[in-house]
Protein backbone atom coordinates (compact mmCIF):
# COMPACT_ATOMS: atom_id res chain seq x y z
CA UNK A 1 0.00 0.00 0.00
CA UNK A 2 2.06 2.95 -1.20
CA UNK A 3 0.12 5.59 0.99
CA UNK A 4 1.28 3.54 4.05
CA UNK A 5 4.92 3.17 2.60
CA UNK A 6 5.25 6.90 2.34
CA UNK A 7 3.69 7.69 5.63
CA UNK A 8 6.67 5.43 7.01
CA UNK A 9 9.01 7.15 5.26
CA UNK A 10 8.57 10.73 6.04
CA UNK A 11 7.29 10.24 9.53
CA UNK A 12 8.70 6.60 11.19
CA UNK A 13 11.59 6.24 13.18
CA UNK A 14 13.72 3.25 13.68
CA UNK A 15 14.66 2.47 17.49
CA UNK A 16 17.58 0.27 18.02
CA UNK A 17 16.36 -3.75 18.63
CA UNK A 18 14.17 -3.43 15.23
CA UNK A 19 11.60 -1.42 16.67
CA UNK A 20 9.64 1.03 13.92
CA UNK A 21 8.18 3.65 15.96
CA UNK A 22 4.98 5.05 13.93
CA UNK A 23 3.36 7.05 16.99
CA UNK A 24 2.61 10.20 14.38
CA UNK A 25 -0.33 8.69 12.80
CA UNK A 26 -1.07 5.13 14.05
CA UNK A 27 -0.30 3.78 18.00
CA UNK A 28 -0.47 7.15 19.61
CA UNK A 29 -1.34 9.46 17.45
CA UNK A 30 -3.96 8.13 15.17
CA UNK A 31 -4.38 9.95 11.18
CA UNK A 32 -8.78 8.81 10.34
CA UNK A 33 -8.23 9.61 7.04
CA UNK A 34 -5.66 7.22 6.76
CA UNK A 35 -7.13 4.67 8.67
CA UNK A 36 -10.05 4.71 6.21
CA UNK A 37 -7.65 3.87 3.40
CA UNK A 38 -6.62 1.04 4.80
CA UNK A 39 -9.87 -0.07 5.90
CA UNK A 40 -11.00 0.11 2.16
CA UNK A 41 -7.76 -1.67 1.31
CA UNK A 42 -8.30 -4.61 4.39
CA UNK A 43 -12.15 -4.83 2.51
CA UNK A 44 -11.11 -4.72 -0.64
CA UNK A 45 -8.90 -7.42 -0.19
CA UNK A 46 -11.09 -9.99 1.69
CA UNK A 47 -13.55 -8.71 -0.50
CA UNK A 48 -16.31 -11.91 -0.99
CA UNK A 49 -14.77 -13.83 1.89
CA UNK A 50 -18.57 -13.40 3.65
CA UNK A 51 -16.98 -11.91 6.92
CA UNK A 52 -19.27 -11.75 9.52
CA UNK A 53 -16.85 -9.98 12.39
CA UNK A 54 -13.81 -8.33 12.70
CA UNK A 55 -11.64 -9.37 16.25
CA UNK A 56 -8.74 -7.21 17.07
CA UNK A 57 -6.65 -6.35 20.49
CA UNK A 58 -6.39 -3.50 22.60
CA UNK A 59 -5.19 -0.48 21.91
CA UNK A 60 -3.54 0.15 18.70
CA UNK A 61 -5.69 -2.71 16.50
CA UNK A 62 -8.70 -0.39 17.31
CA UNK A 63 -8.60 2.33 14.89
CA UNK A 64 -7.60 0.55 11.62
CA UNK A 65 -10.26 -2.12 12.97
CA UNK A 66 -12.94 0.54 13.17
CA UNK A 67 -12.39 1.81 9.40
CA UNK A 68 -12.29 -1.75 8.43
CA UNK A 69 -15.94 -2.49 10.06
CA UNK A 70 -17.45 0.44 8.38
CA UNK A 71 -16.13 -0.39 5.35
CA UNK A 72 -17.24 -3.93 5.61
CA UNK A 73 -20.45 -3.22 7.45
CA UNK A 74 -19.62 -6.09 10.15
CA UNK A 75 -19.09 -5.39 13.86
CA UNK A 76 -15.47 -5.10 15.40
CA UNK A 77 -14.36 -6.58 18.49
CA UNK A 78 -11.06 -5.96 20.40
CA UNK A 79 -10.19 -8.26 22.79
CA UNK A 80 -8.95 -7.17 26.03
CA UNK A 81 -5.80 -7.12 27.70
CA UNK A 82 -7.43 -6.44 31.34
CA UNK A 83 -10.81 -7.54 32.45
CA UNK A 84 -13.51 -4.77 33.35
CA UNK A 85 -15.69 -4.69 35.93
CA UNK A 86 -17.98 -5.10 33.01
CA UNK A 87 -16.81 -8.61 32.08
CA UNK A 88 -18.64 -10.50 33.42
CA UNK A 89 -20.10 -13.16 31.06
CA UNK A 90 -18.40 -16.23 29.77
CA UNK A 91 -14.77 -15.45 28.16
CA UNK A 92 -12.28 -17.35 25.88
CA UNK A 93 -9.30 -16.22 27.19
CA UNK A 94 -5.60 -17.59 25.78
CA UNK A 95 -2.03 -15.79 26.96
CA UNK A 96 0.07 -14.00 24.96
CA UNK A 97 3.43 -12.47 25.28
CA UNK A 98 4.19 -9.01 24.48
CA UNK A 99 7.59 -8.16 23.56
CA UNK A 100 7.32 -4.51 23.30
CA UNK A 101 5.82 -4.10 26.99
CA UNK A 102 8.08 -7.50 27.79
CA UNK A 103 5.64 -9.29 29.97
CA UNK A 104 2.57 -12.24 29.34
CA UNK A 105 -0.46 -11.30 29.33
CA UNK A 106 -3.70 -12.50 29.54
CA UNK A 107 -6.48 -11.29 26.67
CA UNK A 108 -10.30 -12.24 26.75
CA UNK A 109 -13.08 -11.80 24.45
CA UNK A 110 -16.96 -12.73 25.71
CA UNK A 111 -18.21 -15.64 24.70
CA UNK A 112 -21.57 -13.64 23.45
CA UNK A 113 -19.99 -12.27 20.84
CA UNK A 114 -18.04 -14.75 18.85
CA UNK A 115 -20.29 -18.17 17.73
CA UNK A 116 -19.77 -20.99 15.34
CA UNK A 117 -21.52 -19.32 12.82
CA UNK A 118 -19.18 -16.26 12.56
CA UNK A 119 -16.82 -15.52 9.85
CA UNK A 120 -14.15 -13.83 11.79
CA UNK A 121 -11.38 -11.46 10.00
CA UNK A 122 -8.27 -10.81 12.22
CA UNK A 123 -6.89 -6.93 12.10
CA UNK A 124 -4.12 -5.61 14.22
CA UNK A 125 -1.67 -3.15 13.44
CA UNK A 126 1.69 -5.02 13.96
CA UNK A 127 2.64 -8.47 12.90
CA UNK A 128 6.10 -9.40 14.17
CA UNK A 129 6.58 -12.37 16.80
CA UNK A 130 2.96 -13.18 16.14
CA UNK A 131 2.05 -13.61 19.23
CA UNK A 132 -1.18 -11.26 19.24
CA UNK A 133 -2.08 -12.90 15.96
CA UNK A 134 -1.53 -16.00 17.46
CA UNK A 135 -3.53 -15.72 20.50
CA UNK A 136 -6.48 -14.54 18.71
CA UNK A 137 -6.81 -16.96 15.99
CA UNK A 138 -6.80 -20.02 19.19
CA UNK A 139 -9.73 -17.52 20.59
CA UNK A 140 -11.58 -17.66 17.39
CA UNK A 141 -10.84 -21.67 16.82
CA UNK A 142 -11.59 -21.63 20.70
CA UNK A 143 -14.98 -20.35 19.67
CA UNK A 144 -16.05 -22.66 16.70
CA UNK A 145 -15.85 -19.76 14.53
CA UNK A 146 -14.49 -19.30 11.07
CA UNK A 147 -10.87 -17.69 10.75
CA UNK A 148 -10.69 -16.35 6.99
CA UNK A 149 -7.56 -14.68 7.96
CA UNK A 150 -5.22 -11.72 9.55
CA UNK A 151 -5.14 -8.70 8.32
CA UNK A 152 -1.89 -6.58 8.84
CA UNK A 153 -1.11 -2.90 8.77
CA UNK A 154 2.77 -3.63 9.15
CA UNK A 155 4.44 -6.73 8.58
CA UNK A 156 8.23 -7.18 10.23
CA UNK A 157 8.66 -9.76 7.43
CA UNK A 158 12.63 -10.76 8.49
CA UNK A 159 10.60 -11.40 11.94
CA UNK A 160 9.16 -15.05 12.35
CA UNK A 161 5.15 -14.24 12.72
CA UNK A 162 4.19 -13.83 8.99
CA UNK A 163 5.93 -17.67 8.71
CA UNK A 164 4.10 -19.14 12.01
CA UNK A 165 0.66 -18.13 10.73
CA UNK A 166 1.18 -18.97 7.03
CA UNK A 167 2.83 -21.99 7.82
CA UNK A 168 -0.72 -23.39 9.67
CA UNK A 169 -2.26 -22.32 6.44
CA UNK A 170 -3.87 -18.75 7.90
CA UNK A 171 -4.39 -16.50 5.19
CA UNK A 172 -2.43 -13.60 6.02
CA UNK A 173 -2.22 -10.29 4.15
CA UNK A 174 -0.06 -7.36 5.02
CA UNK A 175 -0.54 -3.94 3.74
CA UNK A 176 3.18 -2.95 4.19
CA UNK A 177 5.97 -5.75 4.27
CA UNK A 178 9.14 -4.57 5.71
CA UNK A 179 12.44 -6.72 4.70
CA UNK A 180 14.71 -5.20 7.04
CA UNK A 181 15.29 -2.28 9.74
CA UNK A 182 19.22 -2.58 9.84
CA UNK A 183 21.07 0.41 10.54
CA UNK A 184 18.07 2.00 11.33
CA UNK A 185 17.13 1.91 8.02
CA UNK A 186 13.66 0.86 6.51
CA UNK A 187 13.38 -1.17 3.63
CA UNK A 188 10.74 -2.18 2.21
CA UNK A 189 10.25 -6.00 0.59
CA UNK A 190 9.10 -5.67 -3.08
CA UNK A 191 5.38 -5.92 -3.91
CA UNK A 192 6.12 -8.67 -6.08
CA UNK A 193 7.62 -11.10 -3.83
CA UNK A 194 4.60 -10.31 -1.42
CA UNK A 195 2.04 -10.83 -4.16
CA UNK A 196 3.49 -14.31 -5.50
CA UNK A 197 4.49 -15.95 -2.21
CA UNK B 1 -28.92 11.88 20.81
CA UNK B 2 -31.82 9.55 20.15
CA UNK B 3 -30.57 6.57 18.32
CA UNK B 4 -27.85 6.12 20.93
CA UNK B 5 -30.75 6.47 23.71
CA UNK B 6 -32.27 3.41 21.86
CA UNK B 7 -28.92 1.52 20.96
CA UNK B 8 -28.68 1.85 25.20
CA UNK B 9 -32.23 0.51 26.11
CA UNK B 10 -32.09 -2.15 23.34
CA UNK B 11 -28.92 -3.11 23.75
CA UNK B 12 -27.28 -1.63 27.44
CA UNK B 13 -28.06 -3.48 30.73
CA UNK B 14 -27.51 -2.60 34.54
CA UNK B 15 -25.39 -4.02 36.82
CA UNK B 16 -24.96 -3.73 40.30
CA UNK B 17 -23.68 -0.35 41.46
CA UNK B 18 -24.57 1.50 38.81
CA UNK B 19 -22.32 -0.16 35.77
CA UNK B 20 -23.98 0.13 32.63
CA UNK B 21 -22.81 -2.50 30.37
CA UNK B 22 -22.97 -1.47 26.50
CA UNK B 23 -20.30 -3.82 25.65
CA UNK B 24 -22.25 -5.20 22.53
CA UNK B 25 -21.57 -2.02 20.72
CA UNK B 26 -19.38 0.41 22.47
CA UNK B 27 -16.86 -0.93 24.51
CA UNK B 28 -15.77 -4.39 23.70
CA UNK B 29 -17.71 -4.89 20.39
CA UNK B 30 -17.58 -2.04 18.48
CA UNK B 31 -21.02 -0.93 15.63
CA UNK B 32 -19.04 0.80 13.59
CA UNK B 33 -21.76 2.72 11.52
CA UNK B 34 -23.32 4.04 15.18
CA UNK B 35 -19.54 5.05 15.72
CA UNK B 36 -19.56 7.45 12.77
CA UNK B 37 -22.84 8.87 13.62
CA UNK B 38 -21.29 9.57 17.01
CA UNK B 39 -18.39 11.11 14.85
CA UNK B 40 -21.16 13.45 13.22
CA UNK B 41 -22.54 14.47 15.81
CA UNK B 42 -19.55 15.40 18.19
CA UNK B 43 -18.48 17.33 14.68
CA UNK B 44 -21.85 19.20 14.51
CA UNK B 45 -21.66 19.93 18.20
CA UNK B 46 -18.73 21.24 18.19
CA UNK B 47 -18.70 23.41 14.88
CA UNK B 48 -16.83 26.25 13.69
CA UNK B 49 -14.65 26.15 17.60
CA UNK B 50 -11.08 25.50 15.69
CA UNK B 51 -10.28 22.47 17.05
CA UNK B 52 -6.83 21.15 15.73
CA UNK B 53 -6.34 18.00 17.91
CA UNK B 54 -8.80 15.04 19.26
CA UNK B 55 -7.07 13.87 22.84
CA UNK B 56 -8.97 10.39 24.31
CA UNK B 57 -7.62 7.70 26.37
CA UNK B 58 -7.33 4.28 25.62
CA UNK B 59 -9.12 1.61 25.04
CA UNK B 60 -12.30 2.26 24.84
CA UNK B 61 -12.34 6.49 23.28
CA UNK B 62 -10.76 5.45 20.40
CA UNK B 63 -13.76 4.07 18.13
CA UNK B 64 -15.54 7.20 18.68
CA UNK B 65 -12.41 9.84 18.35
CA UNK B 66 -10.74 8.55 14.93
CA UNK B 67 -15.03 8.91 13.80
CA UNK B 68 -14.94 12.08 14.89
CA UNK B 69 -11.55 12.58 13.72
CA UNK B 70 -12.41 11.71 10.18
CA UNK B 71 -15.30 13.88 10.52
CA UNK B 72 -13.85 16.96 11.47
CA UNK B 73 -10.92 16.54 9.69
CA UNK B 74 -8.26 16.47 12.24
CA UNK B 75 -5.46 13.67 13.98
CA UNK B 76 -6.57 11.91 17.65
CA UNK B 77 -3.93 11.34 20.09
CA UNK B 78 -4.66 8.49 23.22
CA UNK B 79 -3.12 8.69 26.38
CA UNK B 80 -1.39 5.33 27.40
CA UNK B 81 -2.19 3.85 30.35
CA UNK B 82 1.03 2.01 29.87
CA UNK B 83 4.00 2.76 28.66
CA UNK B 84 5.11 1.04 25.45
CA UNK B 85 8.76 0.62 24.10
CA UNK B 86 8.03 3.46 21.49
CA UNK B 87 7.08 5.97 24.03
CA UNK B 88 10.98 7.61 24.38
CA UNK B 89 10.30 11.17 24.19
CA UNK B 90 9.10 13.90 26.48
CA UNK B 91 5.85 13.00 27.85
CA UNK B 92 3.09 14.88 29.76
CA UNK B 93 1.67 12.41 32.33
CA UNK B 94 -0.85 12.70 35.41
CA UNK B 95 -2.61 9.87 37.72
CA UNK B 96 -6.06 9.03 37.16
CA UNK B 97 -8.21 6.62 39.48
CA UNK B 98 -10.05 3.93 37.80
CA UNK B 99 -13.08 3.21 39.43
CA UNK B 100 -14.25 0.43 36.87
CA UNK B 101 -10.84 -1.08 37.28
CA UNK B 102 -10.49 -0.24 41.17
CA UNK B 103 -6.86 1.21 40.39
CA UNK B 104 -4.98 4.12 40.44
CA UNK B 105 -3.19 4.80 36.89
CA UNK B 106 -1.05 6.81 35.23
CA UNK B 107 -1.81 8.23 31.77
CA UNK B 108 0.53 9.76 29.23
CA UNK B 109 0.85 11.67 26.11
CA UNK B 110 3.52 12.45 24.14
CA UNK B 111 4.87 15.93 24.11
CA UNK B 112 5.39 16.67 20.59
CA UNK B 113 1.74 15.73 20.04
CA UNK B 114 0.56 18.33 22.01
CA UNK B 115 1.62 22.58 22.14
CA UNK B 116 0.11 25.58 22.79
CA UNK B 117 -0.95 25.99 18.71
CA UNK B 118 -3.27 23.09 19.18
CA UNK B 119 -7.21 23.66 20.29
CA UNK B 120 -8.23 20.68 21.78
CA UNK B 121 -11.74 18.51 22.16
CA UNK B 122 -11.28 15.87 24.10
CA UNK B 123 -13.14 12.53 23.85
CA UNK B 124 -14.33 9.78 26.30
CA UNK B 125 -17.33 7.06 26.32
CA UNK B 126 -18.23 7.60 29.69
CA UNK B 127 -17.95 10.50 32.32
CA UNK B 128 -18.98 9.36 35.57
CA UNK B 129 -17.11 10.69 38.21
CA UNK B 130 -14.85 12.63 35.49
CA UNK B 131 -11.19 11.11 36.59
CA UNK B 132 -10.23 10.37 33.23
CA UNK B 133 -11.65 13.70 31.41
CA UNK B 134 -10.20 15.19 34.36
CA UNK B 135 -6.56 13.87 33.87
CA UNK B 136 -7.16 14.12 30.23
CA UNK B 137 -8.21 18.19 31.04
CA UNK B 138 -4.69 18.27 33.28
CA UNK B 139 -2.47 17.16 30.53
CA UNK B 140 -3.84 19.88 27.72
CA UNK B 141 -3.19 22.77 30.41
CA UNK B 142 0.24 21.50 31.17
CA UNK B 143 0.79 21.45 27.35
CA UNK B 144 -0.39 25.25 26.72
CA UNK B 145 -3.08 24.39 24.47
CA UNK B 146 -6.51 25.35 24.74
CA UNK B 147 -9.25 23.27 25.72
CA UNK B 148 -12.09 23.94 23.52
CA UNK B 149 -14.54 21.26 25.50
CA UNK B 150 -15.30 17.92 26.20
CA UNK B 151 -17.31 15.31 24.48
CA UNK B 152 -18.81 12.09 25.82
CA UNK B 153 -20.84 9.88 24.32
CA UNK B 154 -22.47 8.53 27.79
CA UNK B 155 -22.59 10.77 30.85
CA UNK B 156 -24.02 9.65 34.24
CA UNK B 157 -25.34 12.64 34.92
CA UNK B 158 -25.89 11.39 39.05
CA UNK B 159 -22.33 11.04 39.44
CA UNK B 160 -19.95 14.14 40.24
CA UNK B 161 -17.87 14.33 37.15
CA UNK B 162 -20.05 16.35 34.82
CA UNK B 163 -20.56 19.05 37.71
CA UNK B 164 -16.87 19.16 38.57
CA UNK B 165 -15.93 19.66 34.95
CA UNK B 166 -18.63 22.23 34.37
CA UNK B 167 -17.36 24.29 37.62
CA UNK B 168 -14.46 24.76 35.81
CA UNK B 169 -16.38 26.37 33.20
CA UNK B 170 -15.42 23.70 31.13
CA UNK B 171 -18.19 23.03 28.04
CA UNK B 172 -19.47 19.80 28.21
CA UNK B 173 -21.52 17.71 25.06
CA UNK B 174 -22.58 14.75 26.61
CA UNK B 175 -24.94 12.32 23.67
CA UNK B 176 -26.95 10.85 25.82
CA UNK B 177 -27.24 11.94 29.97
CA UNK B 178 -28.25 8.90 32.12
CA UNK B 179 -30.54 9.87 35.08
CA UNK B 180 -30.61 7.17 37.36
CA UNK B 181 -29.75 3.50 36.98
CA UNK B 182 -31.97 2.45 40.49
CA UNK B 183 -33.17 -0.80 40.59
CA UNK B 184 -31.35 -2.09 37.52
CA UNK B 185 -33.39 0.71 34.98
CA UNK B 186 -31.87 2.95 32.58
CA UNK B 187 -33.57 6.25 32.97
CA UNK B 188 -32.20 9.05 30.70
CA UNK B 189 -32.28 12.67 31.55
CA UNK B 190 -34.86 14.76 29.47
CA UNK B 191 -33.78 16.39 26.61
CA UNK B 192 -34.66 20.35 27.17
CA UNK B 193 -33.42 19.71 30.70
CA UNK B 194 -29.77 19.59 29.06
CA UNK B 195 -30.22 22.25 26.23
CA UNK B 196 -30.90 24.84 28.94
CA UNK B 197 -28.54 23.65 31.59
Amino acid sequence: MKVLEEKILSKGTVLPNNVLKVDGFLNHQIDPELMLEIGKEFARRFKGKGITKILTIESSGIAPSVMTGLVMHVPVIFARKKKSQTMVDDLFTTAVFSYTKGERQEISVSKKFLSNQDRVLIIDDFLANGEAAYGLAKIVEESGAQLVGVGIVIEKAFQKGGDRLRSKKIHVESLVAIDSLANREISFKKHKEVQFQ
